[in-house]
């Protein structure tokens, strides 16, 4: 919680959807109050065909997307402000112009939200909601 | 804005999922409310025992699903009325059945809402929600 | 309806999936109200690096979560209550570990929402939400 639903074309490097999966998951923590070690994501490599996208329907600053356009869908536990999640769009942005180089019109972002009774991490245990910080975050 | 993920089982033509996602967003356009430039679909091609479904359940007037089925899950970014929603439905299957020529009993379809402040199309900038025309719109 | 996305590392058997694709559903009539027949499933196989998982972020009891973990994200069509949530994440942890044999550690599960008239099963219908029940259920 989140999970995080990743998609962009094939023929990325390892190291570069390493940099991606890194570059997301540190604007959740930094940005969208998610705790360290929350890091679930589920990325899909599309051909050509699959993955189709308008390059310039509200692109930034007029600029067209490129091949390199992804769409980073996430299911969040709780809802978060509005000035929240537009601090963590910026933060995104700019960290995956870092790494992995991303250019800012290529990212869409969309993020859904579900209560906390709706999650089980593990073991068929429901979310109790409160566990926002587990000890592996504590001892950070 | 909307985003539509798509499966459907491999085997079909490049002119088949050109035609698919075609119609697709002709049917948003003409009946969902969704500015002409404002595409973005996300096509997933499943082998066989990937994509699990009942071949009966609710199915069209009684015929039974083919190896044609298709599923569309539609995220919005804003609620649409009922009468909208199944004015969309009857628009996207009769558009589908002109094109790619898919039998109506084959189409799912299920839409999730987020709100406007859930979406960042590009350079990490909240959707303001008021942008749903864009200049390319005004000059069709 | 609902319809479940579940996502796992490549390289299981057929009968591996088919016994996944059984308990899940198997678990939705047992202790979500689903109908016997409204079996839907979408089931996606990653690379190892498509899908981050911390292998301790609440893991159950501990233990850490191993190459089978797998998320289940169901879009369901209509709210159960938390108990009704919380007894089908027992049941769901149970059959999978009966079959194929999955611990229970290794299962995250994630629920949405959606309303009936956001669903059209077939035909480009709105569902119209009374139809729990199929003549086929009827039957069983």
């Amino acid at each position: 919680m989140p999970i995080s639903r990743v998609s962009l074309l094939k023929g990325k490097s390892p190291a570069y959807l390493r940099a991606l999966s890194d570059s997301l998951h540190q604007a959740l923590v930094d940005a969208f109050e998610v705790p360290l070690y929350d890091r679930f994501q589920l990325i899909q490599q599309h051909e050509a065909n699959e993955l189709v996208f308008d390059r310039n329907y509200l692109s930034h600053q007029g600029k067209p997307r490129s091949d390199d356009f992804v769409v980073i869908q996430i299911t969040a536990g709780r809802e978060r402000s509005a000035a929240t999640k537009a601090a963590f769009y910026r933060r995104l942005v700019s960290l995956l112009a870092e790494s992995p180089g991303l250019w800012a019109e290529d990212v869409m972002i969309i993020i859904n939200t579900a209560a906390a009774e709706d999650w089980s991490f593990s073991g068929g245990v429901m979310y109790d909601g409160v566990a926002q910080y587990s000890k592996a975050d504590e001892m950070k």
